[in-house]
């Protein structure tokens, strides 16, 4: 059983954008020689998550909504760290988690018509990011 | 090593109902021939998700509570998309998250005695589901 | 594709500790004869939880905070089960979730620089925990 080791390279302007990464796992998937497993989606860096939503408009902007009140920007602790006013895109970040595993079979993502794999970058700037998808299988 | 993919078909009322899956991935894991590993259990679709707790009638309440303090029902742009009412829904189903990853060995879920893996259905409506077991371990 | 099970046993004061836990992950893998795949860190209980996050002593200054105001410590209906006045340790345990799932690749695990992994211990008392690393890969 083979183990790959693929990434995604992309370019975000941070604030809770959120980006449908499906149709890139999908196409790496197609590309491959494994029919059936697993394949655990994992940003690399401490200021985004992943997980799964419907992707249209009006969700994406309630996700950005949401997190404003949940934890809002502020003056945390982290701040008196590095100063770079982002202790709140390390809190979202943790609460979320940094990867999500989807299963696949028959060459296909088991997701349903209106779920997407989606990459949350909470950072306050633009950032570029790379992800990593680890495909496990047979 | 090989890859089993299974399914849970349950039905519940939604409104963040908890159903307690461990019997059937205990059972469905009992019946294969793989004694170590890993299992994704996964839920198709974008309202309802997937944790652990300890499954007692009065923290299933409490989880019905919380949520309906840290994401109320209310107008979301979601609604605006689809007026079917259930922004709410999403938003709580991507913050916990649609997959939960449980470890086993000697062919036993490794989880605490007092820890059940969850299915949560936060739609606001009767909802027929489908849930991935995907096993992967030797 | 070898399976290895290996654990972590580590003794916390609760109320939110937050132990960095990489440096085990990171010694455990580079005993093994695996250099591709991933590991899935999974806690044994209901009232403590795994993600990652940048390991400095603001931001865990500030994730005890944050819970405190998202899930304080009150009087939920589990207390009436147990009497035992953790039920927000048990509610913030399900939100974050029990695992994370790490890639790893020429026997290093694919973390950032300032991204460590961590366990949460939310119980509201000291705990010793055991803590699963089950490895698949290649």
């Amino acid at each position: 059983m083979p183990v790959v080791t693929e990434y995604i390279h992309l370019s975000t302007n941070g604030h809770a954008q959120v980006v449908d990464v499906t149709p890139d796992v999908t196409q790496t998937l197609n590309n491959l020689d494994i029919m059936s497993g697993i394949v655990t989606v994992s940003v690399i860096g401490s200021t985004a998550a992943l997980t799964t939503c419907e992707y249209e408009p009006g969700l994406v902007e309630d996700i950005s909504d949401i997190f404003d009140k949940l934890i809002p920007q502020a003056n945390y602790h982290h701040d008196q760290t590095w100063h770079d006013g982002n202790g709140h895109s390390h809190l979202r970040s943790s609460l979320v988690g940094p990867s999500v595993t989807i299963p696949f079979s028959k060459q296909k993502l088991i997701l349903g018509t209106w779920q997407q794999i989606i990459f949350i970058d909470f950072d306050n700037r633009a950032r570029d990011r790379k992800i990593v998808l680890q495909f496990i299988g047979e």
